[in-house]
């Protein structure tokens, strides 16, 4: 994976650059916007950069698919490689900035095992002394803060794009790229939509309805999509992209299902999450609707009277993963990983890509849905 | 006025024909997302499209340059008339994406006279029975359709570039656009900041620091930059940006001034905002720094006191516009206006721009800083 890191390397490198040349600007304004700087730089640093790693292979899978097996994919410097790392890393400010206003959103009080963005900014008001109420504060910092992300994200995929010589790889990749934040803007919406609403809707559905939620805000954004925008900067073929649809989907589903388990059965110390923080929140996930399905009535009420309750006990969060795990339910989204999983990599196999970037997207695969983060 | 009308018309049809699109692809993804597209399409129906029309008189004002006194502006359909159309309803998406998240930090109502966002969300939560607190969904929904509004008014904006020839034109229109957006997300920061850490800072910088966010917050973002990206995607010159930029500065500062008298003095029926508004959410105007400066320490106490109170009654609220006026605050604040409009005319008057423009701008210049709502 040495190509990945390196790669990694230069997403961290441009990201310092960009929010350097913004902070100056920020600050030229007025000192007193020196937190926004200082905390985008902070969500920006470290992460699994997931995301820039899909869209570098998936440019990379494009750009070698000539190449015989054994070939070097080693790419120098500049040229279209400084493309994609903008690219790349526009797509880790738009995740950024989704995080923070998720986090707003879910009243999420942690990120990576450090204050979210708007407690951040209500302890920041509470240090200060400053009047009026912090919390209010540090909601109205965070929603300008995920804003503010929002648009240097945009701005810098733009500059990648400036980057891009050919007209069509330009374009395509820029659909992809607003298909991609609608659909998770989509999906955020539902999820939440999802932890209100369901109580009016068929039993029956809920599997189907937590699957949906799943594809618009996570499969496809975190990885179906960078891996095309990535792909469409090399000027892939529609033959390609397909290939890389058919792998990227069922992967991106994994990823979320392995992330559902992550944040009920999850260890705090490494995903810098509260333990059972999605019980708290009330999510209606797939392994939820699971544990429904196969709970008695009885079981199902106290479930549902349980979830969603931002003051379970420990205690309480242990006896919810219990029912969970003892309903089945765990053993089920296992098996449905390792499905999603097969599918991908049979998707892969067949793709017209470079062979290298086979081999590492494969990888990516397994460490993508096999994590403890 | 007939060219500004036609072109208003154009704007509604264009973000309408947008908005069509992509709620289609909303409703593809699930039938629940259908209140995001009917919200988004409410917020962007109606209002003054002031931004938009400085965005074409800045195109006109620059494609016409060249034309003798008299000279018929009229443009024809299609080709560079399109780009601006986009663009230029691309400002007005923007515009309602800040108005949404604006609400959101300020905790207002009420815009233009209907519920804000968020209140229309947590409405629509009461009126489906759906479980949690409405609030709570009001303020997530409310988040989301702000990010979605921001994200369209960019694919738009984008659009309309790709429909314009000129790659230099291009770069500069976008570069405005970018630097627009990033100063009215600091302003807005700035903004909430002055409310709750004014105390800690000198008086003497009061009006210096009000006026720095009038200019970031709205000078800038309302006038100066849809003035400048229009006159960019009709190729003008480093002077003709400079004479546009001294017309556009002080009259947006004139704009916001009269904004902040209508915060505080506006006829309820006419802005759609509560009087007093601004006297409930504390905001710290120059209004209220001329004030406070005008004022014994005793009646600046009783003002500190009040000032960002969400409860008070019409009574004090009368009580306060009675204090600032008597302060002779609101004659400073009005003959601060008179002048920037005269700064700003003169740079009119000596812009290297085509005649029927200018003499639009001049009109929209009057319009814009003798309004009522």
């Amino acid at each position: 994976m040495s190509e990945s890191i390196r790669f990694v390397d230069l997403i961290q490198s441009r990201i310092d650059g960009f929010f350097d040349a913004r902070a100056s600007i920020l600050v030229s304004i007025a000192d007193e916007l020196a937190p926004i700087a200082a905390f985008s730089r902070d969500f920006l640093s470290g992460g699994k950069r997931f995301r820039a790693l899909f869209c570098f292979w998936g440019w990379q899978a494009v750009r070698t698919a000539g190449d015989e097996p054994g070939a070097d994919a080693a790419v120098t410097a500049g040229g279209p490689l400084d493309a994609v790392v903008s690219v790349a890393s526009a797509l880790e400010l738009f995740h950024a900035a989704a995080l923070v206003h998720d986090d707003l959103i879910d009243n999420s009080d942690t990120r990576r095992g450090a204050p979210s963005a708007h407690r951040r900014f209500e302890r920041l008001h509470d240090q200060e002394g400053w009047q009026g109420s912090g919390a209010t504060f540090g909601t109205g910092a965070a929603t300008l803060l995920g804003d503010y992300l929002l648009i240097l994200s945009d701005e810098l995929f733009d500059e990648g794009l400036t980057q891009t010589v050919s007209a069509s790889a330009r374009r395509s990749a820029r659909a992809e790229f607003n298909r991609m934040r609608l659909d998770v803007t989509a999906g955020q919406y539902l999820d939440i939509f999802e932890e209100i609403g369901w109580a009016g809707r068929p039993d029956a559905d809920q599997l189907a309805r937590a699957e949906r939620v799943i594809v618009y805000k996570s499969a496809k954004y975190s990885i179906e999509s960078p891996l095309l925008i990535g792909a469409s900067l090399a000027g892939a073929t529609v033959g390609q992209l397909d290939a890389l649809r058919r792998f990227g989907l069922p992967l991106g589903i994994a990823y979320q299902l392995r992330d559902d388990l992550l944040g009920v059965f999850g260890d705090a110390e490494v995903t810098g999450k509260p333990s059972g923080d999605d019980l708290r929140e009330g999510k209606r996930t797939v392994l939820i609707a699971l544990t429904r399905q196969a709970v008695p009535a009885g079981a199902r009420a106290t479930l549902d009277e349980l979830l969603g309750d931002p003051d379970l006990t420990p205690q309480q969060i242990q006896t919810l993963q219990m029912t969970i795990r003892d309903s089945g339910a765990v053993e089920k989204v296992e098996r449905m990983i390792a499905d999603n999983v097969a599918i991908a990599i049979e998707a892969l196999d067949e793709a017209p890509i470079g062979p290298a970037a086979r081999a590492q997207l494969r990888e990516l695969a397994v460490t993508v849905t096999r994590r403890a983060s």
